[in-house]
């Protein structure tokens, strides 16, 4: 009834993602590939990260070579700039004001600003943002993972802007 | 404006969530550990592995207290039970006659049957399923992580069931 498709051609975008990854400097590469390769799955073509940022092929595999790191020293100069250019800055974390992602309607020209696994964004950062979304947690350790939270951030991007 | 609330109380489900996860035996107890954190934060209580699984507790976290690993011989018996039991055998991996995961209405009583990590599902398990799902790829390398395309399928389901 179902037959492997392992090799399916990719969906192809109307048009080139507006959607943007911004990353506070991570803890860990492998966090960091990681999200390089969901990214790269999704269209994306860039991430700022901030700081040593380095991807480590075995993880984000082709991705590796599709997805341009674009590295700053801090954040703040760079989330000026794109709000100059006209994203939506969007933090995803657990903030006052928060807005559960599943009621959160995207602008295709977003920046998703991602913070550290365990000090998230700095308050000057946050000062910074057009919005803060959260995903709902149900259950222990009652926090994802900044690589799983960042998957299913840009998934539910991608919902809402499936051609691009 | 924004403030942190790392520890914001999670949300309460209004019903026990009737999802469950059913793993193929993962190649990697490290994607099978990050599944299960994602799976915990998302409620379920529950996973149902195949073969030698075992979790990682600096990855589940807080994870490996709550959720359940229970493990079977082979995949197969599990599916048949469960299907008797009124789950609808719901397959992630990309094959012919999957279901674009954007437009698939999830039942409540839904197992989702997640492959190995580069064999997927074994023909005779592919059989026994109601629907394949597939997550839509626009990028290199053409395929999610198997804990990465997880967390986004739990995520679609949560959006979809957010009381349980």
């Amino acid at each position: 009834m179902f037959e492997h498709q392992r090799h399916k051609p990719p969906r192809i975008l109307a048009r080139p993602r507006e959607l943007l990854l911004v990353c506070a400097p991570l803890r860990s590469n492998i966090n960091l590939s990681r999200i390089a390769r969901a990214a790269s799955c999704c269209g994306l073509d860039e991430i700022f990260c901030t700081g040593p940022a380095k991807l480590e092929r075995r993880i984000a595999r082709d991705g590796a070579d599709t997805i341009r790191i674009v590295s700053h020293r801090t954040l703040p100069p760079v989330l000026t700039k794109l709000k100059k250019e006209g994203f939506r800055l969007v933090g995803l974390e657990q903030t006052t004001g928060s807005i559960d992602i599943h009621h959160y309607a995207f602008e295709r020209k977003t920046a998703l600003v991602i913070g550290n696994e365990r000090t998230g964004l700095t308050s000057q950062e946050l000062d910074l943002l057009d919005d803060v979304v959260e995903i709902p947690v149900w259950g222990m350790p009652f926090s994802y993972n900044v690589a799983t939270a960042t998957a299913m951030a840009l998934y539910e991007y991608c919902r809402q802007w499936p051609e691009g």
